[in-house]
């Protein structure tokens, strides 16, 4: 990344992969505010608007963000982390350190934006939950949010013939909330399937959770299964990648040396 | 999603809106091609810039990508699907249908660009390893490539202390891999972790997995630990989003109906 004198590229570029290599040995760590374009002005005697053209790719790059007023800071990733599966007693596993730190696990979300609604199943819900063409579903949405910022949107989707009638259908699904209701109503979720993505959010993703500039979202779609293998509720998360590690601890059985890659 | 005359916005983000609603509501499906500059210059009356300019938004959204001389396509998402726990009886569940269309899993990545060294271990290496400071690794690089896209990068890392002189610290780590040997030496994985994260690509990492504008990496952290719990080895890997769905099954354990979310 050694910039020579016929280097071609654009200088707000050049100037931006200074600040990135800056970055990558340390010499601003995270949380750590950046020249300002008034520093970058004088230090590479450019215009305010090639300074600033420098920070907003680092900006669009999601390695930095701007605070209002502030300036230019090195985006510390400080996420929750978010425990897939947790029967598991990984506390006897190593020494508990993880490769990145996150903020205590399980702690309080508030959930606002609650809504229940009945629905027809669009097709990839149906084909999951084993519906019959425009069958009706549960549909109940909310939004999860950590000291004020919004991280995660969830959207559920459940049979109606299921659980009409039961709380769950309700803005309040009570104690235990709706796995609590689904296994008193015979349909106990034993098994999950997580499917995981990754991609840019859509204009509406990024405001509903108030997303800065050049961050992923990652799209977690989880099944719940019966204990006869009946589909009972499909959960459509999406989550601020800036705001979540996800974990999934699990043993291997027998051939387990067989774990790919 | 409208627009109306006195819409503010610049022209081209108005014909990238209309562009992405089009895609939305599926009048342009996964592949497809969609209008060129030449069209959206007659439809919309401007100039061939604009008509550039709003397609380079969906494509920097990644809805859209450009194919040398053949214009530009609305993004299909066909990705390999990694079952990051292979051992559940997961066809009982369901009928097996995904709520994300991928293909085949567990078909046969070309492997590249092997290295292996001995290198002191990173901090955030010696932390999970639980390696003194300093401590030497065993450092496996490569890159796995499907049909000629380079899809995922891993680097493994493990002690040195226990596999120097065993076929681990050789390129061909011969029938079973890397797990395998390790087996033999008395140290078989049967616990693991997987972290995963999400971010943009940095433009090495870009560059090396060939990846399109607009598009994520997922990072997977995965280690490994044995049955006394002693983590053998740390395996980073960086997977191109647009190529991978991951998805992990898992069975409930007692008191189930906790699950989060």
């Amino acid at each position: 990344m050694a910039t020579t004198d016929d280097d071609r590229r654009p200088k707000y570029q050049r100037i931006a992969d200074s600040l990135r290599e800056a970055i990558q040995v340390g010499r601003y760590g995270p949380g750590d505010r950046l020249p300002g374009e008034n520093d970058l002005m004088t230090t590479h005697g450019v215009a305010r608007m090639t300074a600033r053209q420098a920070l907003s790719v680092l900006r669009d790059e999601g390695i930095a963000e701007a605070r209002k007023g502030a300036g230019v800071f090195v985006r510390a990733f400080r996420p929750l982390r978010r425990r897939g599966i947790d029967r598991l007693a990984r506390d006897r596993w190593g020494n508990g350190r993880s490769i990145w730190s996150a903020e205590i696990e399980n702690r309080a979300l508030e959930v606002d934006r609650i809504s229940v609604s009945e629905e027809a199943a669009p097709d990839r819900i149906s084909a999951v939950l084993d519906l019959a063409v425009e069958e009706m579903t549960c549909v109940r949405r909310r939004r999860f949010v950590l000291d004020g910022k919004p991280v995660l949107l969830a959207t559920s989707h459940l049979p109606l013939s299921l659980v009409a009638g039961s709380a769950i259908a309700q803005e309040d699904t009570g104690p235990g909330g709706t796995y609590a209701r689904l296994a008193e109503l015979g349909y106990e979720p034993v098994h999950f399937r997580e499917e995981i993505r990754s991609r840019m959010p859509s204009k509406d993703e990024a405001e509903r959770l108030a997303m800065s500039a050049g961050t992923p979202v990652i799209l977690v779609c989880r099944t719940a299964f019966t204990d006869e293998g009946r589909p009972v509720e499909v959960n459509e998360m999406t989550l601020d990648a800036a705001s979540y590690v996800l974990e999934y601890d699990f043993d291997a059985g027998p051939g387990s040396a067989r774990v790919k890659d």
